[in-house]
């Protein structure tokens, strides 16, 4: 099925969602934060099939969320390395993780989720603030059309 | 193309995909957050074909992140409400949201995004921060397994 396209889209959800607003692109982030590089590697982690691996590792790249490198053991491998721009899409994938835990998963059950790497301790929830700081509710919150 | 389901993954990310992790799923929770309420508003403003439309609708009913009502008009309509645990995944539409503006908007283009209701302005960034509440830089952030 042909997506349409939002890349002209006004809204900055949707313009995102265009570029990784695909669970594979998602997950992929994930393994490559996650230290995953080659791949045959993102492959067997992700359980995702060779030739769609191939699509979304293309498309990574071509947005500037991966960039490839030579292999660092000198093989004829290349690596993908996160890049800053799809390191910065972290608070995202710490908001995705903190919804699943909340309403996805039973008490006791084992997860993986984004921690603090000093210590390996879980992260504070995610607040919404308004500019000055103050944390506003949800019901606070409104879709509105801004220009800078 | 049938997906493969994430639903029993042990990442926290990949669960909450199984359940929104569609491009129109997100927008469908945006339009609710930002009121929109019946089929045929859903369908215009979003231009999404009506059979994907009633698709995704039934399963967010499913999952509970939206409910029907009769529409408060009395007409035989009914109504599509956000719940509570839709409504929570406002941190990820805003870190979505706040990730496209950043890297996907020229200067002075107008956009969409989530704002302070009181005053129309827009939200503060979102910061990822340890449980006693530091502030961390995104390479202090790690995947790992958990239980509580």
């Amino acid at each position: 099925m042909k997506r349409k396209s939002l890349e002209g889209n006004a809204c900055a959800i949707a313009r995102t969602l265009d570029v990784v607003g695909d669970w594979w692109s998602i997950l992929i982030i994930r393994e490559a934060i996650a230290g995953t590089t080659r791949f045959n590697d993102l492959h067997r982690q992700l359980g995702v099939a060779k030739n769609i691996l191939t699509i979304r590792l293309r498309a990574l790249v071509e947005e500037g969320l991966l960039e490839t490198v030579p292999a660092s053991d000198g093989s004829a491998f290349q690596e993908y390395l996160i890049t800053g721009k799809g390191r910065a899409l972290l608070p995202a994938l710490v908001a995705l993780a903190q919804w699943g835990e909340e309403f996805l998963f039973e008490p006791g059950e084992p997860l993986l989720v984004p921690v603090d790497a000093k210590g390996g301790r879980p992260l504070k929830k995610l607040r919404i603030q308004s500019q000055d700081g103050r944390s506003l509710r949800l019901d606070e919150i409104l879709m509105r059309t801004v220009r800078y």
